[in-house]
């Protein structure tokens, strides 16, 4: 549950270096936290830690904080995507909110024969994500990419991701078995992906000084399931697996919280 | 995801019976979903399975189907619990949903020092409850007790049934292991408790038929947490045991529902 503020940035943290808060974390802290200049919130940038840092001015909807000293150093994250064909934008929304909770590394919509939903903004889902982050104590922001259709997405797949795909009226395996746990990534610090990718990134791409053990994905199809061609395609990749997420029917957006949930252990 | 049309009644169902569709169920038929009489809707009241009905009589907002076939036999449930801090509105709706998806027996709201609502609806929590049930092909409705303080309901916690605690900040191993998952009842099949249980009802009151094996609960706490004195006395607690829900801080409608998929496995 929610502790102290957090604020995520993009500048690089040391000590006694100064930031420019944007203007929706400065009315985010002046006007709705009611902060005052001396008070100290917690920085982090997916890739130096998270560290204090003192509020040193604030006027006119500007900002400004001085980094003090780090709290935590970067640490190694779950290597998990979480692959889902767009829902209608309530549902997208809590998905993007509750994935990042999770943990999620980077975040992958994709358009099936069944998906109602093609535009997404983008800029919407990043501010969810990061106040996601924010609040959820993570040090990074999951990367959340252009849609693209789910049969280019696994034309490109990364060699050794796993894809566990949500089955449902399909016999498949509880998802809940050992090898399917996603494990955290030991060493080096995990170095974090650009925030919203170039739509023309390959999704093997790795960020750069990532070690990675077991890397996986979750996919779940949209409201009104995967059409037979579609699930033909998934079975036919050689690195899914088709797990189940129990007897009942859920709806897509219960399916990815609940599959992610599991697939991730106690990461 | 959903598919078919399929209501929850009250009424006894079986082969040959006519029953009248409440009015929001007739407008649901008529209106939204422009089914014409002939047409065939699926059935169920947490006690008799799942029954095929036709629709034969619809006109002034008014509907009656009659009872054709039954296409399932009322089956074992597991028999899991949540036990959640009211949250604000839109929180408290999604984890009612939610839960009922992921196929809660019974959902206690309680009160906490820190739990800011008081008040809550039964009847919207209700029909929310229903239509989850209906689209997850569940064959019952989870019953929803009124709220209550905490600290009666440990009080009167029935014998023999465990309480997973979601805990953040606080040592506790994760909440994958092996014994906390709850188990699917058996036989003979279980009897729906009632949808909305009197506020005196005593919570270990079994419904009658119930067999259960492994009755478990899980308690999330309100969004700022609990309080030490409230911590102290879910500690000492015979039956309860913390478990962690991962590193991060998660809001605690998210650990509602990421607790219950991890709980319920592959129930």
């Amino acid at each position: 549950m929610p502790g102290s503020i957090r604020l995520f940035v993009t500048a690089p943290l040391a000590a006694g270096v100064e930031i420019a808060a944007t203007a929706a974390q400065a009315h985010y802290l002046g006007t709705v936290m009611r902060r005052a200049v001396g008070e100290m919130v917690g920085l982090f940038n997916g890739r130096d830690g998270e560290w204090t840092a003192r509020l040193a001015t604030m006027r006119r909807g500007e900002a400004s904080l001085v980094v003090d000293r780090m709290l935590r150093p970067q640490a190694a994250e779950p290597d998990m995507w979480l692959v889902f064909a767009l829902l209608k934008r309530d549902a997208t929304d809590l998905v993007v909110q509750k994935a990042t909770e999770l943990g999620v590394a980077a975040l992958w919509p994709v358009l099936t024969a069944r998906t109602n939903a093609q535009r997404v903004n983008l800029a919407r889902f990043h501010a969810i994500a990061i106040e996601a982050a924010e609040q959820s104590e993570r040090l990074t922001v999951p990367s959340i990419h252009e849609p693209q259709p789910l049969s280019a997405l696994l034309k490109t797949w990364p060699t050794g991701r796993r894809l566990f795909v949500a089955a449902e009226r399909e016999p498949a395996p509880p998802i809940a078995a050992p090898p399917i746990v996603a494990r955290p990534i030991v060493a080096p610090p995990i170095v974090a992906p650009p925030i919203v990718a170039p739509p023309g990134a390959p999704p093997g791409a790795a960020p750069p000084g990532a070690a990675t053990t077991c890397p996986a994905a979750l996919l779940v199809g949209p409201e009104g399931g995967f059409t037979p061609a579609e699930l033909d395609a998934i079975r036919g990749h050689p690195l899914v697996t088709l797990v189940s997420l129990g007897p009942r029917i859920l709806r897509a957006e219960t399916a990815a919280i609940a599959g992610l949930a599991r697939l991730q252990g106690a990461g």
